[in-house]
């Protein structure tokens, strides 16, 4: 087995990464003589909380279904959670268990760190995005009307099970989405995996177990270290948000129907590229051995047919992003040198979105 | 100027009390430049929001008024706080300032924590209960249908300032409430101050700023080295729930309606001296006397009529004090020697709740 830690003192918890976790009580005895309720949603609850159920011995065991999709990421959503575990008189030594994806873990993180002013919670991602980034970190939160994740904590879990066994009931949407994050790690900080990367996109497509174990690995660790210099984001772990605030305007701007969170991310990892290389930062090769790289994960590289520029550029000035109204991006200076800046031409960035290709709709 | 400063590393802040703040600048200089949004209620606003829109010097100041009241202290409410922050775009690094009473102040602490994993805010408090209890030490949150505060967080302002003359505009009910919590310090851990509010209760109920002042700087002092010995409440920091298990079942029981929060605490402290006595801890000229200071006071001691023992002892298992399904109460050994114990006579609980006076209706 794989174990990561993830250092933050008094906050700090292991990351566990192995085929048939879902099967291993040891990875549950925190949960004896606790109250746990399990939070998932219909499409994983069908796949795995039998199995999940066989291995926790608690006190009282509960579990509850949540609507599939990002669209039911609530605060209404997070209130069902509150209701239920008021309604089983769940106390503070309580303990939540998220299984599923992104949605399930933002949602259930959320509720565990605003139930009685916070409980603990076990994270235990089922699809690749959720394993490779979301379930780590602890970030959590919930959608707004007007944006995506504007309500939420920093929230660390108690322990991160990834059983990547899970990921053989993934859809290969699904999967390409959660390739999206781990190309961002090469990106961001690391050429060598960025290369290795590119001589296994096949390997992990075909969810080769060993090259899948490897690719989560280095990707939470590459996570856990630059989480663990800069819990709350502010600084260096803004560099996870290459293509995101892209993305996020992205999602927004088609109202989360057309693009799965990892597709928009692709999307806005290559929109981050080009104005890199309309500033002068990378050069057409690296920009072309990029974009390869996407599309053989099998992501897109285009913007949806019918947003606008100007739609894109409005929906970033909400972006958690902009400190004191100055939007910073974060460009590339090279594959696995990612930096952070507000030093960006608005001419540029508003000419480049025009510009940019977009899908035949 | 009283100046306290809450040592928590780098959540660490200043706590500012003296008559006038609300007039000097130089307590608002770090809004400067950023975006600011006050919140208060339809009733303080009246008062303090003009005087405090002249001190404020921000980029962008906004302000709302929430209803007035207990009962809206809810998620709905911290809802249309977000709305506001995000109608008008405000960013990560814009700051909350929270003018008015607890409810005020409990809903914009957990707005702050919660609007984009966290913003910064300033606590205002308006009302004695605020100003000695819930504008220091972090607790934030919201009442859920099923009980009181279930839904919050841990989350620390940036600055309290404590402008006693704010307390003119208290109606005398509310002022005693404040006097409840006042007189808890003293009960827990500080004797001769128990003993110096005896000496000086009219004093205080007569608004005598100096008396005022250092009601308030000793209550602040003993709540801020309380919170940085035990920040999340795991430990030392429960004493401050002296009375307040009890109090909070009697406010749940009445819907709200019957007791302010301040003279719910002080019957929740008159049980559990009673308990304490019933347990053979403390005598009956120690719970004379406490009792009296507590009548001066103008508080009530005895439970509201038509709520019964089993109501309570219900209301009390879904209190965030529960711990393992262990019940924890805060007893008492003498006056200013509080302790928390598991170990109470549930019978002894019963009989003490079925035979404590009720008020005539």
């Amino acid at each position: 087995m794989k174990e990561l830690r993830l250092n933050l003192g008094r906050r700090s918890y292991n990351i566990n990464i192995k085929a048939g976790l879902l099967g291993d009580k040891t990875m549950f005895g925190e949960l004896a003589d606790r109250d746990v309720l399990i939070v998932s949603n219909e499409t994983v609850a069908k796949l795995y909380l039998e199995q999940l159920n066989r291995v926790i011995n608690a006190k009282r065991r509960f579990s509850m279904e949540l609507p599939d999709g990002e669209s039911f990421k609530t605060l209404d959503t997070v209130t069902q959670i509150y209701d239920a575990l008021l309604a089983h008189q769940f106390s503070r030594d309580s303990i939540l268990v998220a299984l599923g994806g992104g949605v399930v873990g933002d949602i259930t993180g959320f509720a565990a760190a605003t139930f009685q002013r916070g409980i603990q919670f076990f994270q235990i991602p089922t699809t690749l995005l959720a394993q490779v980034d979301s379930s780590v970190g602890g970030k959590t939160g919930v959608n707004h009307a007007l944006g995506k994740n504007m309500i939420g904590s920093f929230y660390q879990p108690q322990r991160v099970i990834i059983d990547i066994t899970t990921l053989n009931s993934l859809p290969n949407r699904q999967l390409s989405a959660g390739l999206a994050e781990v190309i961002k790690y090469g990106l961001i900080c690391d050429a060598p995996f960025f290369q290795w990367l590119e001589e296994n996109i096949e390997n992990l497509l075909k969810r080769d177990p060993i090259s899948l174990e490897y690719a989560i690995h280095r990707s939470c660790e590459i996570k856990a270290d630059i989480v663990r210099r800069d819990e709350h984001e502010t600084d260096v772990r803004a560099l996870l948000n290459f293509g995101h605030t892209f993305g996020h305007a992205i999602e927004t701007a088609t109202n989360y129907e057309i693009c799965l969170h990892g597709e928009a991310v692709a999307i806005g990892m290559c929109l981050a590229i080009e104005l890199s290389k309309r500033h002068g930062l990378i050069d057409s090769a690296t920009q072309k051995r990029i974009k390869q790289l996407i599309r053989h994960a099998n992501l897109p590289t285009e913007l949806p047919a019918g947003v606008s520029a100007q739609t894109i550029i409005d929906l970033m000035k909400i972006d958690k992003k902009i400190v004191a109204g100055a939007s910073r991006l974060i460009l590339l200076r090279n594959i696995g040198q990612a930096f952070i800046t507000k030093d960006f031409k608005q001419e540029i960035l508003m000419e480049m979105l025009q510009e940019y290709p977009r899908c035949s709709s």
